[in-house]
Parts: C-alpha cells; structure tokens; sequence
C-alpha cells in the first residue's frame, strides 16, 4: 500500500446476540464457571467437552417429531473456499449439549463407566433471527447422570440439590431468591392418555405455553384441539386445574382431591392410564421427599410444568426468580427413559439439568449485583523506582510469585505517582517499592487504606 | 412412529480434524489449562474471551496481502432456515486470536487501561481439508500486551520467561526438552532493503520454509525470484548464511563477522537499510540478555525464524521440542508496530505469543506421557450397605464436602464388592462406610494400600 493512501478503517460494533465483556466482568464470569464447576466435581461429576461441531445427519437423528423449532435455528457451516467436489459431511454448531451427550455416550460406551456422571459446560448456538436480549451464543452448564436398563430415582433428587447448592452461592445471586419448580410428566401423560388423546406432543407444547400466554389462549388452544378429536370439551379446565396444583407439602393429597373433583377421569379412565399418573404421582412425591432438607420455598411442586421437548418421560424442572416467574426458566431438565436410542442399540436412562448459564450473568451484571473485581488479576504491583533497581524489581517479583501471589512489575521508571495511578486504575490492591538508591528497604503500601510498611519478600503476608 | 417399525440407528464416529476425549483425559486437559491460566495471571495478565465469530468484513479488513492462505481457511455461518431478504453480515469463525484482539481493543478503547495486558484461551477453527494429525478446531492460549504509541521492550523479554515456565512444568512435559528460538525481523528486512529487494513478503515467506522444504529448494526459489528482480546471484547465498546463525550468547560478534564476511552487503547497502539491521541487532541481544536468569539451551538467537505472517515488525519466536525440532514450532509469536490500524486511527504496538495447545497436549497424550487421573474427579466413595443407611450417607457427604473433598454416593444398596469395584474402575482413592445395623463406626479404605481404619467424617484427612 502506498503511504499516501488514506487508510480505510473498519469501525468495529457489538456482532447482535454475541455478547462479549471487558476484562473485569470476564474475571467474575471465570468465578462463575470455576465455582460451579467445583461443586459439580464435589458430587463427582467428571468434565467432558464435545466438539463445537456435529454432523447435520447425527443432529437430525435426534431430530424427531418435535425438533422442528430447533432444526429452525441451527447454524452450519461452510468453508469459505470450498474446492468444487469436496464430498464431506455437513457441519452444524451444537445447539443445546444434549444432542452431542448422546452422541458421546453412543460412541464411547465401551470406555465409560456406568452410571456415567458428567458435567459440561460449552458455548451452543441458536441462529435465531437477531434480535434484542436475545444470545444467539451462550454459555450452558450441565449435569446429567446416565445408566444401562435402569436409573435409580435418587438420581431425580440429586439434581436440583446441586442446583440450589449452586445458585444460592454464586458470587452476586446471595440475595435471590430462586425456585425449583417441579413435576412428573407421567401425571399429565396419564391423563391425556385418560382423555384418549394420542398426539401427546400437541398438548404439551400448548401447556407448556401457560406462562407466556396465560390461561385463556391455552383454553382455546386446549378446546379447538380437542373438539377436532371429538372429545369432551370439559377435558379444557381438566389441564388448567391440573396446572393450578402448586406445593411444597401434601402434594398427594392435593392430587387426590383433583382426581376426586374432576369425575370426568374416573368416567373415562383406563386402568393402565390410571397407573401411569399413579407412578408419576409417586415418584414425584419421592423426589420432594428427599429434597426436605432444603430452605422452605426452594423446591416445590408445580404441575404447570411440561417442558417443550418431548424427550422428557418421567421428572422436569424449571427454576426461576420467585420475585420474576416472567424471565423464564434459568436451569431446566428432567429425565428421558432413553438418551441414545437413535445411535445405540441400548437402553440408557438419563437425568440431567441445564444452567443457561448467560442469561442468568448477564441479568445478574445488569443489574449491578456482581462483585466489583479489578481489571487486574495481579495482586501487587512492583514499582520501578529508577532503572538501576529492575533487577531487583524482578527477583523480588519472582520470590513473591513462588509465595503465591500474582504479580505485576512496572515497566518503566516514570514518576511514582504515575505508577501508583496506574496500580489504581487497574485494581491491584497492593503496591511495593523495591529497594533503590533513595531507600535500601523493600516497602509495600496498602491502597485500600493507604498504610505504607517495610516488608521482606520471602516472608510477607497480605491480610 | 409405530412400535413395531424397525428402529433406524445412526452410528456416531469421529469428525476428522474435531478431537474429543474421555472424562480422564478432559480432566487432564483442564489440569493443563489451569496451570496455564494461573501462569499468566501470576504475571498480571487479564482474561478476555471475544465470541467464536468476527464478522466476514473484520476479518478482511486485517486481511491485507498476507493473509491470502489464512482467507482460504475460514468457516463462514449460514442459517440453516435463512428466510430469503434476510440482510445480516456475514459471520466466520475465527482462525485465531489476534485479529479478534485487534478488533476488541479498537472497539473498547476508551474502556481499557494501557499497557493491556491479556489473555485468552480459546477454540479457534481453520477449515482446511481433512487429513491425518491436522486439527480443524483447536485451543490457543494466547497473551500480549498493547500499548499505545510506543511499548518498552521489556516485554519482548517477558513473553519468553513467561513460556518457559509454563511449558517446563506442565504435568507430563517435565522432562521434555524444548527450546525457544528467538529472532529479529529488522535484521532480515534490512538486509532485503539492502539488497534493494521491495516485495519483502514474498522472500520472507520463502525463508520461513526452510525447515520445511530444506536449503536448496530455498536457495533455487530465492535465487529465481532475485533474478526476476535483477539483483546479484549471491545475494540467495547471503539469507541462508544467515540463516545459519543459532547462538545462546556472543550474537553481535557472530552478526559482525557476518556481515564483514560478506561484502556484498558493504556494496550496496544503504545507511538506512544497515541502521534497520543494526536496530533489529541489538534489540535481539537486549532480550537474550534479559533471559539469561534461564537454564542453558532454554532460549537461543536462531536467525533462520522469520514466521510468516507479514504484520511482525520485531523480535519473532519459535519454539521445538530440542530433540524433534520437525515437529514445528508449539508456541509462536512476535511483535507488531501498530496491531489495529485497520480499526482504529491510533497507533497500538504489541508483542505476543501463542502456545499452539491442542497439538502440543495431543503429542504428550498419545506419547502416553500425560498423568493417569481418575475417571472421577471425587476423591472419596461413600458405600450404602443398606438403605436404612442412606440418611447417613447423604450427611456423610454433606460434611465431608464442607471440608473440601469431592464426594461420590454410591447410588444402590448392591453388594459391597460392586460398590468398590466401581471406586476401583472410576479411579476413586477412598472408599468411605457409614455406619450400619452391622458396624456403628464410620470407616474409610485407602484404594490404593487397602488399608481400613475408623474415621470421624468431622476431622477425618487424607495423606
């Protein structure tokens, strides 16, 4: 280019849906990840990661009926320079970790120890239409439990136990309050199955519609489909009362008197129906049993919750703010009687739960709730008081790394006062002045409360 | 789909170029990223994480005439369900690090404290054609610092120290024997201006495949394209006597004969052309200098290192494990006068280097060097004996992870010997036995010597 030319600049700007933070929010998003990650590693959660990527083929074997919202959003990818005839499988972005889960699980069951309880945390994409507060990448953070023919049900229990472990501590959410909201899908299975409805999935999805377009369009939706099954139209109000049963305690009870109210289910039930809303009625009323330890209102019952995916056969959990059910649900999973059936020959049950993990931040960081970190991971700076002194700057900076502590050394030997805003600036709480020849002691000033003391570098100590 | 329909499967298999690994080996992995992040932010470095996309034009925008081989790499998005007049930039995935950190530092200017000191380790992809041993999606762990205007070239110093340490004492690398070669573009671009050689990139180039395709090819290639520009034949024979320089110390003296050595150079050359070689000079024997705190034969003057890509201006580096220099370079990097001009109008020198991750842990992995980790990351299994004990159990646990341990339940109350067979397979160093209707102690049994003895989950500790 000749040096004449003017240059021609390309403004960078925010890509839609792609969030990106400065440093200092990026520390805390690390304090996230490494705190949640130890607490599923405390449970005994070993890490796995999947590539980025899937075969388009492998992501429409999961596919299914009830995938076609999702398929919708899938990015693929293609290489710029493609030579003509190139024949390779076509490459598509993950767009949840359950999809590659299985996958995984198919492709290296003889090397994995059953049950196989893993946790992973991955970026996924949504090709969604841009669109405000909408990610089209972003963080999620699972953990699923997977075993050969049967899963035990205390499985069920463990999930939200480590979820409410986690959310009631992550750095800035110590003063949410957030709710495990549970059900059973055999109950609402149960009793569509009661009410002769084969099309299960048509029902579900406009139930699981109850939050976002409240009763009244469900109803509708509920009676305009089930009048083109010719059945009764009372069957409406039987979901939406069904729906209503929100509780902590006495959940059978309560289910008792819906079955007891709604005569309609005795007149049309068979027994088999019967039983499958018996089995959920239990099982969910186990899983609240063991999760008793918990604080009052962290878990409860809810059985508005269905969960979109028809994957899902016994246990799902939503989780929400309880002052703000309207954001939507920020950890959600269940349980599916088999994970990998569309790769594998084997019957693998599975639980598992998902944090939508930058959601949750970046409302948090909205709302200004996060811990203020500096810029800096450092935790001392070590001035230059003169250029004579780097030597020692350097060797008291390395003494000091061997203690422990993360170090930043000045780079040159400008005024002090400069050095000292620069330490500001970048959040390092400690300053220290290496010997020089205005001062053989090595002093180390405290820029919270201003105190400046000799120090030695092999022994000290930070409060 | 009707039960008695036969079940299509879709047998999963690895995707060329995308690795995946089993929980040991992910745990492994994590080991090494964390010792790597705690390294650079023992430095003072700041993480930033930049989405996997840039749009198409961003990455152009850096493209300049070098980056044509780099362009043909790219995977560019598409929506898989675009609607027809959709307008949105198209989206690629970054091929590595530095044209997003380019990008963000413009973008975030104001916001940023200089010198910025960063670093980032992510996925990056590169779309080439499969083939063996070559990565299509891999992990680079990259730090720079950026300054505005001028940087100190105490950093150039910096960025080495910083990789030997990391490298040298990465579990498994122990005892590898590796090496940072260290170079300075001026020195060869003065001598190209001294030649009167004005298509630098094109000679460059060449001369960074010299370990790659050998001295003579270089030496025909170079000796074809000074002809094409009329110059002196021997002038071919002048870059590989260069080339030939590797030294730990006496570097002036051996540049000095060099150039006496050869009198072409006195010829033609210039005073600006021998002014850019002596700055490039003495600049390399400043950062040597400053490494001389490490070991022997860690760090080396090696004048055949140029790298290929034309935005270094400095210091550049390599670095080969000593005994398999033909491996190539693990870690990579150098220095560039002005990092952004392509986004912003202001002048950002750089220094900064990336250790090439994926291929380096892949070569110690399947060298079978890395260290054997336990499927799970749990350090103690609590058996269930019986299901009476499972209260027990579930509080066992509970104390023993307030204490800091990572605990496993064992799910069923199955023989015992299954229970430590599965300690056993998943690599868990306790087994831990609540008390029970047969023995009201609690005890524990170290895995590894077998030993069993009484413990009190309270204040119980391991070796």
């Amino acid at each position: 280019m000749n040096k004449n030319d003017k240059k021609k600049i390309y403004k960078p700007k925010q890509i839609s849906g792609f969030p990106e933070w400065l440093p200092e929010i990026r520390r805390t998003e690390l304090l996230w990840f490494d705190h949640i990650r130890t607490t599923f590693e405390s449970y005994g959660f070993c890490p796995i990661e999947t590539p980025s990527v899937e075969e388009l083929d492998a992501i429409n074997a999961k596919g299914g009926d009830g995938e076609a919202d999702v398929d919708k959003e899938v990015y693929v990818l293609e290489r710029l320079h493609k030579e003509d005839g190139d024949k390779e499988a076509r490459l598509a972005l993950h767009f949840d970790q359950t999809v590659p889960l299985a996958r995984y699980t198919a492709q290296h069951f003889n090397d994995l120890v059953f049950p196989f309880k893993r946790y992973q945390m991955q970026r996924v994409w949504r090709g969604e239409r841009p669109q405000a507060g909408r990610f089209r990448e972003f963080y999620q953070c699972d953990i699923d439990v997977i075993n050969v023919d049967t899963l035990p049900l205390h499985f069920d229990a463990e999930m939200p136990a480590i979820i409410w472990e986690i959310l009631s501590s992550l750095p800035g959410m110590e003063n949410e309050k957030i709710q495990i909201r549970i059900s059973n899908r055999k109950i609402l299975m149960g009793l569509l199955q009661a009410c002769g409805v084969s099309d299960v999935q048509k029902y579900t999805s406009l139930i699981d519609k109850l939050e976002k377009i409240g009763n009244e369009e469900v109803e509708i939706g509920l009676k305009l489909n089930l009048r083109l099954d010719e059945l009764h139209e009372d069957f409406a109000n039987l979901f939406l009362d069904l729906a209503e049963i929100k509780t902590a305690k006495g959940l059978s009870g309560l289910l008792r008197d819906f079955i007891t109210r709604n005569d309609v289910i005795a007149r049309s039930v068979s027994d088999e129906a019967i039983q499958i809303m018996q089995e959920g009625i239990e099982e969910l009323a186990f899983v609240l049993d063991q999760l008793s330890h918990l604080p009052e209102g962290s878990v409860v019952a809810d059985l508005s919750i269905v969960r979109g995916l028809d994957y899902y056969t016994g246990t799902v959990y939503e989780t929400v703010f309880t002052d703000d059910p309207a954001y939507g649900s920020i950890c959600s999973g269940g349980r599916y009687d088999d994970l990998a059936s569309n790769y594998i020959n084997k019957k693998l049950p599975g639980v598992g739960i998902s944090i939508g993990f930058s959601r949750l931040f970046d409302r948090i960081r909205s709302q200004g709730k996060l811990p203020k970190l500096g810029i800096s991971p450092a935790d001392i700076l070590i001035c230059l008081p003169e250029d004579e002194a780097r030597g020692t700057m350097m060797e008291t900076a390395q003494t000091l790394r061997k203690n422990g502590y993360k170090v930043e050394t000045f780079h040159s030997a400008s005024k002090i006062k400069r050095q000292l805003a620069y330490a500001e600036k970048k959040g390092i709480p400690y300053v220290w002045f290496p010997p020089f020849s205005g001062n053989p002691d090595h002093e180390v000033k405290n820029m919270l409360d201003g105190t400046q003391s000799k120090a030695d570098p092999q022994n000290w100590k930070d409060n």
